[in-house]
């Protein structure tokens, strides 16, 4: 669908229900919100499904657009939601329009605006809002730089485009306040989080010369930081910043005796060869298992697979 | 001077010296490289001045320009150096052309180049070579983006402005390994780096309910994890990053019993005032000073001084 066709559709529609993703992230959630300003700015009556994983960083952008109970909507629209799966808790669809950039959408829509090169699909919702409004407006353009820059690791991670930081160009120049945005997301962390981190970086071990990291997250370190759910945001990561790392593993014990196991590779290993061995998969590059052992244990058996499969 | 008069200042010459400033970041030495790239493929004899202080990340990217002793120039260029304090070791002057972006740049040399508003001096190179040359080539583009990249933390810092992105942007699209680049620069830290943010990280102190947080960098930190000064970049915003803090106190023990202090502040305290009542100073929101003591006395000093500064 052009974006021109997708425009036309939204602004032919009124009394419209945006729906976001289980577990939103930035993206989800700065997209479907300054996509709902917007339809405001038209005119019309526009709400998000209310959700209730959003997390405090996202609490106040998003409060303004969440549906009153009485909400009914005509139309509805999910922003970055790959999959019925995916749907936020208490909704079960139909989708008449998905607005989305993962190549893994399972097309669940009635219509679908799919652009899976770009970044975050807060970069579609950029083009789609010029499109139909041919601007944006201050808070459109806060939302949206949100979407743009968590999808990217604030410009960080492989999947940022020249296409990207043209768009975050464009959004602070239509008054993104990208410095209160950057400063609260990416550069703050909770003292548990830190504190967690620094239990996590002490307590790495290195195999191989260095080309294999495991990093480990046991329930003593949990509570000894006073860490919850909340700080344990890519914790899977750590294992892989460590330089001269090929191989990064992540452990983390879940309950007594029970793991869950992420593994990031290079070009080098195959991560979905040595997941498979405990009965996991995924990627190439990133994979991940379970196995029904304490930390000490399962590092054991990991550090064993990975020579099997890396010869 | 405007950006045409400089283009058409460095045409007219050849057998040019580019000057990086002492302990080179890579705005200084992206930007230097890249304009030395060129002016090489405008046919002119170019070269950098040897600075020894080149980092390991930096050496592959600079060491094709780096000048052999022979080298006489018959002009000379500085990029990124707001004053003769700032030569590298070495180097004494004078310099016939100067392009910079520091407010405090002191005007010593013949011609200056000055863009205050710029994040980075590899914006205002940027502008330079698209007016002396017409575009950028691959190389250039991955120098500048270098240059543009770090002295903005990659986008994150309050400098980043609508213009840094759209550089950043341009300098993709013109084939910059931004993915490369990033991994490298950003996403990547030594084992013994990794280790030393650990035990900061897990033996920070938090006073009046969070709100002043003080991190620790002891000698013995150091040696267990067998860190050097190059694993200590940037230690004085570690403390900053704990949510909620307005003053980030970070004290790193120099030798035994004598420790350099570095105070960050929001606009609630003047860390300057802070660091007076120790015999140092600084600016209103970043200020240093010496305290001859131990970590754990120093932070009681600190804490002290902290109380009778914000009443």
């Amino acid at each position: 669908m052009e974006i021109t066709e997708c425009a036309e559709i939204l602004k032919s529609q009124n009394d419209i229900l945006l729906i976001t993703h289980v577990r939103p992230d930035g993206d989800t959630l700065g997209s479907a919100s300054a996509l709902c300003h917007a339809l405001r700015r038209m005119g019309k009556r526009a709400y998000l499904f209310p959700n209730r994983g959003v997390t405090e960083n996202y609490m106040d952008y998003t409060a303004p657009y969440v549906a009153p109970v009485d909400f009914r909507a005509k139309f509805t629209v999910s922003v970055d939601v790959a999959d019925i799966g995916l749907f936020p808790d208490g909704f079960n669809g139909p989708v008449d329009l998905c607005i989305d950039h993962h190549p893994s959408n399972s097309g669940y829509a009635a219509q679908t605006l799919l652009r899976e090169k770009r970044a975050a699909c807060g970069e579609i919702v950029l083009e789609l809002l010029r499109a139909m409004c041919g601007d944006v407006d201050r808070e459109e353009a806060d939302l949206l730089y949100i979407a743009v820059s968590t999808d990217t690791g604030c410009f960080c991670y492989a999947n940022t485009t020249a296409e990207t930081l043209y768009a975050a160009a464009y959004l602070v120049e239509a008054g993104a306040d990208n410095k209160g945005i950057n400063k609260k997301i990416f550069r703050t962390a909770t003292k548990e989080r830190l504190a967690l981190e620094g239990m996590v970086y002490t307590g790495m071990h290195q195999y191989r010369g260095g080309a294999v990291t495991i990093a480990s997250v046991t329930l003593d370190m949990m509570e000894r930081a006073g860490a919850t759910e909340s700080d344990c945001e890519d914790l899977s990561a750590l294992a892989g910043k460590v330089k001269g790392t090929k191989v990064g593993v992540t452990i983390r014990e879940m309950e007594p005796g029970s793991c869950k196991v992420s593994v990031r590779t290079g070009t080098e290993v195959n991560a979905s060869a040595i997941c498979a061995k405990f009965g996991g998969g995924g990627h190439a590059m990133a994979a991940g298992c379970s196995i029904e052992a304490g930390c000490t244990e399962a590092e054991r058996l990991l550090v064993a697979a990975i020579d099997e499969v890396w010869k």
